[in-house]
């Protein structure tokens, strides 16, 4: 398939409602994938919807997943099952001077495709390592990697990046013309994810400091969004 | 129905992966339900899951949506729809000393039921109350209520808290017995959603402070997690 800078918006990408706020570049929309690092995968069971959230990483077109969303998954998994990923990141609470008009700043993904299983060796290591670097991007150098026993045990699933779209709602509230006369506080009151001191593992060997890296772990806030 | 103090675990509800991650009590489910204010919606339209982000609200033992989820479900709303609300805190991400045993600490609630809209007035106009309440309180006895026409615009959509369960994952990392022994920094890394300094609008009237339940906005941090 042709890689384009902008997704084609389908009939279930496209948005009907408040269609401003709808963005279909590839660079927008993967720029809000990569500074999240949590997903909630939509899926069929039954004919019943299951929403389960899981941490997610992105190599070029393709989104990886693995971890809890694996058991329930993995019944309807052999050919493939058709997934909704949605990635939200909340900027801010938007206050307004009527109840009406209040909102939220966001910026959210939503992918729709059909996960499969990454079955090949080279792949699986690979798409492990994306994660890793995805979430804390300098632990992997670090760590003990996966024995095969551990790939075994490790169902990565990949999302094709070919249908999305992204929705943005920034900056202040907007009142009804009228209401901008009512003496009520209104503004926007930013919210970010941030990252505390580490806590140390209580049987870490002496001598080990916390390392640079998890310092400067990705961080949602409204500070790095586009506008 | 009988109102129980734990809620019955179903065969969608039941954890099979980690089940001592698993609580399905009322109190702790309402807690995480509590500190949230975002979700995310599930349903489904002509065979395809679709999961939206959406604010909500808590009364007792039923759960508010209204928003941007109104126009994909109004398709299919008129004798209610099958939804999947899930709620995430993330608290922390798990640093262990190989790739495999790194985790993430979070509280999440999912939750499954029947999505109706509300019709009756009063409900209507309680449920937006019971909404604003649960993000911002004390907003509302400050702002303009919506009006006849506003209220005709929004939908509100209740969906009973009967079935649900809670998954929670606190603490350090869980290494291999062998791993202890890598000079590796291991421990938790704490992440909170904090909010900034409140940004007023520029048409905001002069003389209008921030008031003071914005700096007291629900937020979401390990501090408050259930362990």
């Amino acid at each position: 398939m042709k890689r384009t800078t902008t997704f084609v918006p389908t009939e279930r990408t496209t948005l009907k409602r408040l269609p401003k706020r709808a963005s279909y570049e590839r660079n927008t929309i993967y720029q809000i994938l990569d500074e999240g690092f949590l997903c909630h995968v939509g899926f069929t069971v039954d004919g019943q919807p299951v929403v389960i959230p899981t941490a997610y990483g992105r190599a070029e077109d393709t989104l990886y997943i693995h971890g809890s969303v694996a058991s329930r998954m993995l019944r309807t998994l052999a050919d493939g099952i058709q997934v909704c990923v949605t990635v939200t990141l909340v900027d801010g609470l938007v206050l307004a001077r009527s109840a009406f008009h209040h909102s939220m700043n966001y910026r959210s993904v939503v992918v729709f495709g059909t996960a499969s299983a990454v079955e090949d060796a080279i792949e699986k290591a690979r798409a492990l390592l994306t994660f890793s670097e995805h979430v804390i991007p300098g632990r992997w150098a670090e760590v003990r990697e996966p024995n095969e026993d551990e790939l075994k045990k490790t169902l990565v699933l990949r999302i094709p990046l070919t249908e999305a779209s992204a929705k943005i709602r920034s900056g202040p509230p907007i009142d009804e013309e009228t209401d901008y006369g009512l003496r009520v506080w209104a503004g926007e009151l930013p919210l970010s994810l941030v990252a505390g001191d580490p806590v140390a593992d209580s049987r870490l060997l002496p001598g080990i400091e916390a390392p640079a890296y998890i310092r400067t772990v990705r961080i949602q806030s409204a500070a790095a969004a586009i506008r």
